[in-house]
């Protein structure tokens, strides 16, 4: 049995870890912690984990002290790294949902994370936990930088081009739009219903975070740099992604429908529409699938345009956290992870 | 392995019975139909069942014909009664989600369905599946009437109150909110998005058809006629009922609480709320949850207000179907139903 | 011109308040507060009102001291009676869309609002700002509160049966729906559109602070006391209210028909639908109607069912506002208030 | 006064005219038609128009006899041609706001409406109905083809990079994004709101018909062919519309920002941001306004960025519709347009 803790598990990233968690065969969760709701139990603070969940929010130090086999960071940037070395050094593993570990390159965290670079000398041991990327490094991580929501959404949807070197990445393209829950729970003006209900916007223009995580992965695939163009928007909704991406490529529309598919066929978690079809975010509500299509004009001027929706909750955060423990211990990948969507 | 077969596989109960079923490890689903979409795969029509489910809708005739140890209809009212003495000679239990086996007197069906209720000489073995008041019956049912939304929603608030023979019968009233989802998948201009959203109104006022299936079985609790005013509104929102209820009670505060904790304290379903505190319908989302709570006022002269809250399309409608199944082959009442609600 | 001033202009009601008087040909906006935006232009805070709104905020205090024909508060409860004297006495006319001179009784006001009393000589003065009931009161008045968006929706639902003495007042009973606008702009988790949409729920049972405000109204009409249950719930929207009120009245259902046509023939906000209608919150979003229907049913023993809708942003705040001070000016009642609702 | 008719007022694009048009002190709407509706009133089957308006649906052909000074069409594509002629030789003034006059080449109406051409000669006399591209021909025009929702969010937020020559025409991607009332008002699956509500999806990929009609448009301005990707998606809202667009320019932004700002200073309806801001579709809701933002990212490799919106129904429909005929009829182009968005 793998003793899981969850540190800030009051967000909406770590409620959705503690409900897949709580529902795992292989897991106990054994502490759960919350700086501000540290004494209620989870079933006041939230209350359709009742009764699954008989537990009380500890304090992160507390937790801290808790032996577990393993500890996933649900909390705000820049709180893992000061606490990660610590808990690898007792022998813990660690998957942090957060984005401390996901940029190599410290100029760049201190740039867009506005703090300094904590624990530097444990970035080369964080393994990027994309599975689909990454399997084999996941397998052997003592830590895991789970990586953002739209960088899975768009690494996905890029990766068979990009490595079989049939784009231009010199004018990459993508286009995203999140449900509201990828902002967080805590409370704040633009985030009220009154306000993002019935509204689409844009944010983050030439300037999200998810930028540089993209175009690190993507450059790190590609073998070379890449140029990105990345404009995430607010959708009125609560959970889903969708990245639409535009893409220059030199092959026909059968020989990329062949790439994606051969690419992803072995992926239980990677579903490749069949051509032609066009995934809807409610087809991944809840569920750690990743749906993707991609459609190639007849004008071979126009970029191919691929669509790439997930669950923000889930295979952008929690679910594919459970998936990369999982795999940390040995478990089957899909443990725990195999429920349908919940679209309707 | 239990073969089940669901007869109208395209609505959203049908289509949520599916998402369950297919999880259920004890059930096989062996054929699924649609008269509209037969001949088609269930993962073109609904993509969030891909890759779970690799069915081909048939024709409801053609299911008819195949052998299976459970039929159950999600088809619109007045469907079921006409094909359910067949497969129950044959020796198939069968579970009608639709209304067509609650009302035991046929002249109030025929006045609210409008239609001529045929075999009327099955209604008499027809259980009407509220496990929690009808469980051992449901156990030995080879048909089984799955209750409507709104009557389980109710009926499950006032139970323990009828029961202990504890309210003014006389002057019951329920005012409750169904998201949308409970006026089913057929195009109409009402149930368009453009109309719906940011919207809310009440419906079928004085006139609603759950009305006389609350009452009949309020009355039989009771054992006694009962006078019932319910005002059904269709909220901005996909899934959930909250039903308020408001009921001239002979108990204290404590004392109702008590009666509703003890009441259901066994039950696996049925979650009474702490003394004070307010169930949400997002609360139960996708789960099998009801949760209630109870409110009496300071002032003698005033109502209690009870509040009951269930998911539309699963304690409402599929879930139950399961629950009932579970019954009914003999399994754990909770198999295949214990998944903690998706909230946010 | 009437030089009109908003005490906080930032709110959603404030901001409501200002986009209807921007529009008034009569009304000149000469002041805007906000204590937390002073400095600001309105257009950067509320880009909708680009480029009407050529204004800054100041602070409050500085408001103050501007000489105006009007001044309007659209502050937190316990702002306005602290202000109001000051005013007055300098010969401004005052509408507070705040509770502070709504309610008669100075211990009420204590026991729900938790803070003490100010200015009660004013108390007397003040006028219950609802025109279809006081509208002589409030030609004539140079303070008038405003009335709470339930009680307005409410008292105008049973005023015709009150003062016709048809309705037995020891039980009446208020099912009311807002959309989450009327609980303001204020960060609050329970806002954030990620708890609230998709979610519907009650709140403030056997407690809101509507209440006592309406039986104050109730008592008024009847010349009696009333027993009065008003149960408040939050719908997945920004606006509207619906009303569904339950009231045992001792007349038909034509007589209920002819008693509500009649009554409000010659109001040109309030709109009875036709029998067997149902108004619907959208439409009057963006108006300021109040639109209602009565259904009576076949069985005597039932209570009348009565609907009714309103914009809580406008009807039951900043459009009533208006048409309280056109009232109070001299003007046409209807002046900047007759645009249709924008439903779609 | 003018004489308004409206062929096909049930829809959302026909009632929104509605509304605006009842509000036009210089219009009378002397009929209304319906096909489905005819014989009904009006505020029987939109009741947010009650009691504005006092008319009841005739038929279309009805509505050819009535003599009028402008007859506006808010009909399915394909049916406006075949009686624009009439009524044009009898001197009505017409403005479709369906599609029938907007492309110039029959052959590309012909593949993407799937229909022959009807009254050929007719096409070089209708004037594109843009006021901010095609004032003067507006002014002199007797038949206006009022431009599509998107291409009119488009168009104007490229317009003045093209007449400038400071773009690169051969990439230009514009990813859209709609509410649901672009869609329209016939009953279908896809819009119903259980299918659409907490859902995000791309449609037309490659093939949306408004592609060819921004093309055509930006080629005009551009004197030279474009290369155009159009991806439209829906939004789970109502109205609005977002587009945001790709171009690779050869200016800085403050070269940017100040080109658009001289363009757009004279327009009325028009609003550009401050640089840095960010406009939402809310702030145009119900309004006339097209609000624009650009974005020049630092790296002078990447595009930049250029924001649109507008509602889909106003300024994309039925105001831009008034615009014209205010225009058209030597009015004042703002006269009954100038109220502010309702947002909240």
């Amino acid at each position: 049995m793998i003793q899981a803790a969850i540190v800030g598990a009051t967000g909406y990233t770590g409620v959705e870890l503690l409900r897949l968690l709580v529902a795992h065969p292989q897991v106990e969760v054994v502490a759960v912690s919350s700086d501000t709701q540290a004494g209620q139990s989870v079933s006041a603070v939230h209350p359709h984990l009742r009764p699954s969940v008989d537990l009380d929010y500890i304090t992160h130090e507390a937790l801290y002290e808790q032996a577990c086999s393993v500890v996933f960071f649900a909390t705000p940037n820049g709180t893992a790294m000061h606490h990660v070395p610590a808990l690898l050094e007792r022998g813990s593993k660690v998957i942090d949902l957060a984005a401390d570990f996901r940029l190599r390159d410290a100029a760049v965290w201190e740039q867009y994370y506005g703090m300094p670079r904590a624990c530097p000398e444990w970035l080369e041991q964080a393994v990027y936990g994309l599975p689909e990327l990454n399997r084999d490094a996941i397998r052997e991580a003592q830590l895991v930088a789970n990586p953002g929501c739209y960088p899975t959404a768009t690494i996905l949807g890029l990766l068979p081009l990009l490595e079989a070197g049939a784009v231009d990445v010199e004018r990459l393209i993508v286009d995203a739009k999140s449900g509201i829950s990828g902002a967080g729970r805590s409370a704040s003006t633009p985030l009220l219903m009154s306000e993002a209900a019935e509204n689409f916007r844009a944010y983050g223009v030439h300037q999200h975070r998810h930028a540089p995580e993209i175009s690190q992965v993507l450059a790190q695939i590609a073998g070379q740099g890449v140029s990105l163009t990345f404009t995430p928007h607010v959708a009125p909704m609560i959970r889903g992604i969708l990245a639409t991406m535009y893409a220059w490529i030199t092959i026909s529309a059968e020989e990329a429908q062949e790439l994606y598919q051969q690419h992803y066929e072995n992926e239980a978690f990677v579903d490749l529409m069949p051509a032609g079809s066009l995934p809807e975010t409610k087809s991944t509500r809840g569920s750690n699938f990743c749906r993707i299509s991609i459609h190639v004009g007849a004008d071979s001027k126009v970029p191919a345009v691929i669509l790439s929706t997930i669950d923000n909750l889930v295979k952008g955060a929690a679910g594919q956290a459970v998936q990369n423990m999982n795999l940390m211990f040995g478990l089957s990948e899909t443990e725990a992870l195999s429920q349908a969507a919940l679209p309707a």
